[in-house]
């Protein structure tokens, strides 16, 4: 770890997060444009990440597969919203063992029309329904732009693909994994996403309906975090997914797709980080608690070690890490574990073995408020209940810093303010012009209609006609 | 499922494994030629082989990263062997974004280069080393011959690659890491390997030397499981991975690499795999139990429902499924599980509600032989003791049919023969001519020079020289 100190977040939050993400080394970038290097302590991350989320969607009924990573660049024009929608993004291999390919392959950029295929030939009858499959899988978009985990060429995410009977259950998924996404955003993440439908402008290429889950980041911008979409039969149509239904007859499947990325880590980072450094949810630190020993001598070295021996099998139940280097000091160490955001640092030293306690320093609260002692015989609970206490500060934070910048401005000039420096809470119209118009004039996007709505009617902040919805207008990463 | 007959091993191996793949839902052809899907199932057993191992690396202070798909073409032109061993095989990016590129990407065939380039970045003193990080990852080989799982253009692999300050450490970690791969074999997938050293010929493209887990399939001919590289210098100096000893001076790193595939997964099925189908060991099998209820009308099933819940409960230790299809009847589940190489399958009806008993068939041991009745109410520990009978039984029989099919030639016509339907274990001088002649006269390769040599000295099978190492011959996939 470099010595000099990360940029204030306040100053400039774009170097801010760049030099967290490699004083932390949570990621490099490769000697590939665009691309990057997911170094252990982020993929460790990463990891948990997965976990949480496999478990949730083994839960409700998916199963994981692996398809490939090349796709004929002639299925991907089979639907004509998606091709024209990824196009300018692919990756394509012309040439493979020596010799030029006779049809190109294009790297996956998302997997609807390979899967697609695939379900075409497994899928006969009703009795084959619902087909719901997860997929684990680096994708390749080639971004002109890119940011390390926001938008990088390579990626690393999840992608599900479901095929249903009818619209109703393919609505019915989509909306499950949307609050499976929410779910995990909120309990595992800390982070207060709000669920709501994609604008038809925003929503994916090829899909009949896109929900999303958007979260606040600490500069105010949004980001979207995840998405689910209603494919409807487009992609039944355009791979003739059908089935026999129980009058015999052939049927058109329905079927949705649904992904979260690596750009999670970015989220995380973004939604908790201080100027210190990362700040890890402890439901998803890849260290929970590091043990700092102190002493100044081997007298009190040969006094706390043992100690902490027995701290450390006392909490096996946890991720947990001792820092017993030699050549660092207690201070460096402590600076060291707030810059890879370590929700919880235990101290102990001699005084701290003559009263049976350790002490617990919380990195969400720095300085003494965040200090307290813990019962050496009771470490286990009490750690245990803190680590819970974290996690929920952190939400908590979260939650009211998104709350405080989230406005309903009273008129199309304040709308104007607003969006510089928080989001927009307003009615629409509806219509795609005032959306154009309102991106043109102030960079912010319409984020989400939310699924949550007032009720009632108002008049759309843009053009002032009728509206029925209200949506929540940012500027977005 | 079809209700075809699986061809028999007997009459056409070949055969018999690709239809037993798709007819189990392993894995099915994919649209790219050379290319595999892998379906539900099979990735439930890739998922399980994965747990594994990634314990076993993280066990001995592995951690895992992700490095990019793709590699600039001149990374592999640094290292001389390297290159000219993988040039043929190489898919190539030349187009992304629309445009084409300055310098072609090559998608990854394996990482030696990419993160031999990214050590040297990280790399500056003997404190930051042994470096021992693993991926998780798809690569891309243009094979001209494929077959599923064993030879594919792209399949999933672990690679581990670690730096460190010394030959001997770097050795040490080679034959670590090798030993890891015999256990997995041994312990879990129930597959004899045999641990050993690749000769010159065989080794990998850059490496000092190479060491193989080596098995032997149900038709005799071997399966390279696994590997495990010393790579000595020659990347370090290719990549310039460079650290500063403890005397302040800079020296290059010795580095390793290994892999298994999901060339695993065929070689499970062609251990113990038989005409019924697949036999899994229960320490991999995605289902460990399936329980199928017996009942003629809706009295017994009333009678058996309830019963088979409270098995299920009891078992929930166990990787476990309860078929309660309606549509099917007992008799084709118990071929479908069979095909599907579920270790144990339990029977419960109205008899076995009475008596308080349960009927255990063991996939391993068909037939009367493979029965028994296990007590309701001691059920969790009966059924845990009868899967690891079972996994035993396995490693037992395939052990035995491995120990049968290894032979001693007295000569090199007895030579020829054994190697067409056996291995041959047979002095060697060491010379790669005697090795080439024995290739193009039988078809046999040196499968590897094992680790455990029964001293002395010989002469070698081929040209009657003096030897002072026995290697295993034979035909190989």
């Amino acid at each position: 770890m470099s010595e000099e100190k990360l940029p204030k977040r306040s100053e400039n939050y774009s170097d801010w997060y760049n030099q967290l993400i490699q004083r932390a080394e949570l990621a490099d970038y490769a000697p590939v444009r665009g691309c990057m290097v997911v170094r252990p302590y982020g993929w460790a991350l990463w990891e948990n990440i997965q976990g949480s989320l496999d478990g949730r969607f083994k839960a409700t009924g998916h199963v994981n597969a692996a398809f490939p990573l090349f796709i004929p660049m002639s299925f991907l024009e089979k639907e004509k919203e998606h091709v024209e929608g990824f196009s300018p993004e692919l990756a394509v291999v012309t040439h493979g063992g020596g010799s030029k390919l006779e049809e190109p392959l294009v790297v996956r950029p998302t997997s609807e029309t390979i899967i697609g295929y695939m379900y075409a030939k497994w899928i006969k009858s009703y009795r084959d329904l619902p087909v719901l499959i997860n997929q684990w899988a680096n994708v390749v978009r080639w971004e002109m732009r890119t940011r390390l985990f926001l938008r990088t060429l390579e990626f690393y995410w999840q992608e599900g693909h479901t095929a249903h009977a009818t619209y109703e259950e393919a609505e019915e998924e989509t909306l499950r994994i949307l609050e499976v996404y929410t779910r995990f955003a909120v309990d595992d993440a800390a982070i207060p996403v709000i669920p709501g439908r994609k604008s038809e402008k925003e929503k994916f290429a090829g899909a009949l309906r896109s929900y999303t889950i958007e979260a606040m980041m600490g500069d105010t911008k949004a980001l979207q975090s995840g998405t689910s979409h209603n494919l409807g039969q487009n992609f039944a149509k355009a791979f003739d997914i059908k089935y026999l239904d129980t009058n015999n007859e052939l049927q058109f499947c329905w079927t949705t797709s649904w992904g979260v990325s690596t750009r999670l880590v970015g989220a995380i980072i973004m939604a908790h980080g201080d100027d210190q450094g990362l700040i890890l949810p402890p439901h998803l630190a890849p260290i929970q608690v590091v043990i700092v020993p102190i002493y100044r001598n081997d007298e009190q070295k040969s006094l706390v070690m043992p100690v902490i021996q027995k701290v450390e099998e006392a909490l096996s139940q946890f991720r947990i890490k001792v820092d017993d280097r030699e050549e660092v000091t207690p201070g460096f160490k402590f600076n060291d574990w707030e810059m890879r955001g370590v929700p919880l640092r235990l101290e102990i030293g001699p005084k701290d073995v003559e009263k049976g306690s350790v002490m617990a320093a919380r990195r969400d609260m720095p300085g003494k408020a965040g200090k307290s002692f813990l019962s050496m015989e009771n470490i286990a609970e009490e750690v245990g209940e803190l680590l819970e206490v974290i996690q929920a500060a952190l939400l908590e934070r979260a939650t009211k810093f998104r709350d405080e910048n989230i406005h309903d401005p009273k008129d199309y000039e304040e709308f104007k303010d607003t969006v510089q420096g928080g989001w927009a809470f307003s009615w629409w119209c509806g219509d795609r012009a005032c959306e154009e118009k309102v991106q043109e004039e102030t960079k912010a996007t319409i984020r989400c209609v939310p699924l949550e709505q007032p009720g009632g009617e108002g008049t759309c902040i843009y053009c002032g006609k009728p509206a029925k919805e209200k949506a929540y207008f940012a500027r977005a990463y």
